[in-house]
């Protein structure tokens, strides 16, 4: 609900739904025979389409990722902080693309669209998705908008993960490979959370094994719980102590079941919100999807050496309280990378954020952010100028 | 299932319920007209009830300490790698006391027993017990064998809170006060996995407002989330990484929803198991004492100021994985301890298995444990001879 539209923003955006009708094999073996992806953009592409940017999003995000979508919008798109004129992705100078992924719930093939082959809901018959699908698909994007070789990919935690892979898949399609907050797998108990995530939902009595669009119901709890959890690992300790410590809501405890502390609601207000706004088949497929990145796996959990394929430069941040995929798990892409004698540059930020963190202004992480995005520019005025990078 | 029952235990062991019929006045500002509270004795008071050990449990533990009910018990008692002839906690010179806590759900009054007053299970009318109020119950427990001080009262976790309460609210009852794995209070995280898990359960549509006594049916899918989550917190991330790693069950993925992973089907197997054999209501309580521990909330905060009334001397062990109660929590313990000038061991034990570590026979850990009770031994030896510490 901006009264005015910020200098520095991107402005009034218009989600754009894109088709696809040449068939997508997927790694789970089953085939999206057509597709769709909702998808915007930010500032121009240039004559030679060589100041593209992709934003890969994390597990609840989607392609309204900077602007907003009318003047009575509460808020501006999720990583609004980051892009616009001016901002560390400068849409004067880049060419911006946010798209939502394959099995997403906010306008693209998923779950909660119609199938076009039984005219209902996909439900839970939308085939699980990799971050190498979202890859595919993300190709035949760039193919649609005539680029051949992105300035940068860029994604925080999940997104980080898809610019990974991008660099191993598509070598020749990036120059620069931004990877935020990211692992470069999950550990045992990121996957512990995801299942327990994954368990509130699927047996949430209002459930129906997926099939919960036909009835007049939402698993609502089972999200609520998922949120919550997941909320829990985007904080961290430190700044659930600075944002809530033990405060009383009332001021006094009163000794029954209601919320006494302020942690507590925030944590339900969250979860409620979110039951509403998210599709829960989504959800399972995006932590599905989580479980199973791991880029090393076909080359026996030998990462630098499937990195010795990537070409692109790559950035990789981290933030201190970040528990969810801690630095020493950035860390873990940087020594492959340095192993495979790719170029890379490392940044671990100060924040007490968490997890978080990386959709959080922070001003060193934007400072950060914005120095490496000015290299992102020089390669591309050399391609401009007929060099290629 | 013992095939023979080994030297170093004590053997079969019987419950005995144990009625009181003054009325317990509790935080809350009810009173419980009259309650019985479930407890197990090993080892032989002395003459002059000077040998007395209290073993205070965490959040799921109960009267059954260590020992077993019959030769077709499949597992001792959850304590039994420290207490029997020989081991840690000698029951060869110590009386140990193990009990069900007030709110428990393994026969001391609690929700799934009978109100006298209705002829009905309490139910979610049980009312809210807190750490202050278990102490008084323990009291008037050692009123009823007679020990007007015990050697030592012990906990790992809540229990470990239990104990620091006793030092507190009746120093002169307690010669030496052992507090593992625990902290001086909850932290925002920790109250809002408790609140995670709290949701899961009073929202599961089984529950009934707490009076699923009544049908034939508990809210199985809360307590196995509630489980499920709290095993995430009792094991640490490196633990969690040793055992299960990314360990496929069948070898391969399947691309579907069924565990693919090895930590997802231990922690379905721990929910599911826990489910049935645990109560829910009773499940409320325990993290509503929790949450509710704060000894200095009185005295503004100021824990060592608290602590000055104590008299015990204090042993404070923490475990270098344990991130639902880190060392820093424990240091904060000894810290105040060292500030209001009271005696106080510390030791931090090295281990991989996060807070469950306080319940695993860890070498060093038993060491530092058995090494204690040698002081403890002496100062009971000190009484018998007409001393008192």
């Amino acid at each position: 609900m901006p009264d005015v539209i910020p200098d520095d923003s991107v402005g009034i955006v218009e989600p754009q739904k894109i088709e696809f009708s040449e068939p997508l094999k997927l790694q789970c073996g089953r085939t999206l025979e057509q597709y769709h992806l909702m998808v915007e953009t930010y500032g121009e592409l240039n004559e030679n389409c060589s100041n593209a940017v992709l934003i890969c999003h994390a597990l609840s995000g989607n392609h309204h990722v900077a602007g907003y979508h009318s003047m009575e919008d509460k808020k501006p798109g999720w990583w609004d902080s980051a892009i616009g004129p001016g901002k560390a992705i400068d849409t004067n100078k880049f060419f911006v693309i946010g798209l939502n992924n394959l099995g997403g719930c906010h306008g693209s093939s998923g779950p909660n669209q119609i199938n076009p082959e039984t005219g209902k809901p996909y439900g839970p018959d939308f085939p699980i998705v990799t971050v190498n699908d979202w890859v595919e698909s993300q190709a035949r994007l760039a193919d649609y908008f005539g680029i051949e070789q992105f300035a940068a990919i860029i994604g925080g935690s999940l997104g980080g993960m898809q610019a990974l892979q991008w660099s191993i898949n598509y070598p020749d399609r990036l120059r620069h490979c931004m990877v935020i907050a990211a692992a470069p797998k999950l550990s045992a108990q990121n996957i512990a959370f995801n299942e327990v995530a994954r368990q509130a939902i699927s047996q949430d009595s209002q459930f129906y094994n997926g099939h919960y669009y036909e009835k007049d119901e939402v698993p609502k709890v089972g999200l609520m719980l998922a949120r919550m959890l997941g909320h829990i690992t985007y904080l961290s300790d430190d700044g659930m102590r600075n944002k809530f410590g033990r405060e009383l809501r009332s001021g006094q405890i009163s000794y029954d079941f209601t919320p006494q502390f302020e942690i507590e609601s925030y944590l339900r207000y969250q979860g409620e919100r979110f039951s509403t706004a998210f599709d829960a088949n989504t959800y399972l497929l995006m932590t599905k999807a989580l479980d199973y990145f791991d880029p090393a796996a076909d080359a026996d959990g030998n990462l630098s050496g499937i990195l010795e394929k990537a070409k692109a430069k790559f950035m990789v941040i981290s933030f201190t309280t970040d528990w969810r995929f801690s630095p020493e798990r950035s860390q873990e892409i940087v020594d492959a990378l340095v192993e495979a004698d790719r170029q890379v540059s490392y940044a671990e930020i100060e924040a007490a954020h968490g997890h978080d963190a990386f959709l959080i202004p922070i001003p060193r992480y934007l400072d950060v952010f914005s120095a490496y995005m000015q290299q992102v520019e020089a390669d591309t005025k050399a391609v401009f100028f007929g060099g290629n990078a």
